[in-house]
């Protein structure tokens, strides 16, 4: 039987939403290493549209986390609130600024953050069936909100003011190099900074493919 | 001194642009294997916006071909117009509907289709200077509209109709299993089936991969 791993997404673009290139990465590693996705989104809008080419905010504009998440998902995605915990056998959450700013809202508000409640709650249930949980980027953001208070190991880079808000949310923060991931067996927590720390595409490969690797071994 | 490849995008979603994981697994082979990327697109309008949860086009709403392609480029991407084969040393096309619809309306007019101009251009002086180009999954249609009078080698796969209207624009189609790739040496051009028939990333990923690797060494 093939594992079943959840992939939370939060839009389809770095700024506004999933970072496109972690997303596709965690699903290709995942598929080469033979289990099975099970993709699902928030359906609620988007925090903003950012216009990828200038970097601004596009003023009027509305987008859905869901909808826009099937374009990386080839449409083969479910809203996050029909995901149980049950059927899955691990859960990766892929970074980009939607992980900020759509599942939660650490973007805005850092340490005093809240997660999407559907978000939380799949990421509750998967981790209280002692099955394991990984983030990418600054998706650890969330797991330090929502399992701050077991002091869980996590990494997002060696960013100081990043790091700081995760301490104050209860988690410890590793440092760690791009290629590489912060694994906290006892609590069965993966996390890897990808872009932010890469530089290239390939470092933020190097990094997620050992986080999936992981990943897999605990589940 | 790296490798120089042009990738050109065609918008960010398998229905209405780029098809994102064929687009994300270009990049990370060249950068793999030591190539730099110049990313590029058309700055039109898409012929359409397509739901991805749905697949329904949405009516009334517009998006520009450059300005989503961005979010697969995380921003580093140029207007195609402003591209000249001279920087170049190879170039690739990724595939997805906006091959076929943006790129082209090879979609809509299939054989008698015609190839959006700086695209065209660009095909054209890269090939002219001897240098090799590729294409993925669809956008092979744009090689044999612009290179159809060399007679060409070239795949989409197995698909009977569509490899009827490439051979009606001069190219010869040969059958291909979506893990491998076809060489055409003298013209030197690859291309490769990925979604036409993958059924899984992991296989598309395998036919762009050999895909980079012959581009890169004839290059």
């Amino acid at each position: 039987m093939a594992k079943k791993v959840g992939v939370i997404l939060s839009g389809c673009g770095v700024y506004d939403g999933s970072e496109i290139h972690e997303a596709v990465i965690t699903m290709l590693a995942l598929d080469r290493e033979g289990a099975e996705t099970v993709l699902c989104a928030p359906d609620v809008p988007q925090m903003h549209v950012v216009n990828h080419l200038t970097g601004e905010v596009v003023e009027g504009e509305s987008r859905n986390v869901l909808v826009e998440s099937a374009r990386i998902a080839r449409g083969d995605i479910r809203d996050i609130a029909t995901v149980e915990g049950d059927e899955l056998d691990a859960l990766i959450i892929p970074g980009g600024f939607g992980a900020a700013k759509n599942l939660s809202d650490f973007a805005v508000r850092g340490a005093d953050c809240t997660v999407h409640p559907e978000v939380e709650r799949l990421v509750r249930e998967v981790h209280g069936q002692g099955k394991p949980v990984a983030a990418v980027c600054i998706a650890p953001a969330i797991l330090a909100r929502v399992l701050g208070d077991e002091s869980p190991a996590l990494t997002i880079g060696t960013d100081e003011g990043t790091a700081g808000a995760l301490e104050a949310m209860g988690a410890t923060h590793q440092a760690c190099p791009v290629t590489e991931a912060v694994v906290d067996r006892e609590r069965k927590l993966i996390t890897t900074p990808a872009y932010m720390l890469a530089q290239r595409i390939s470092e933020a490969a190097a990094g997620i493919e050992k986080t999936v690797h992981e990943l897999l071994a605990m589940a």
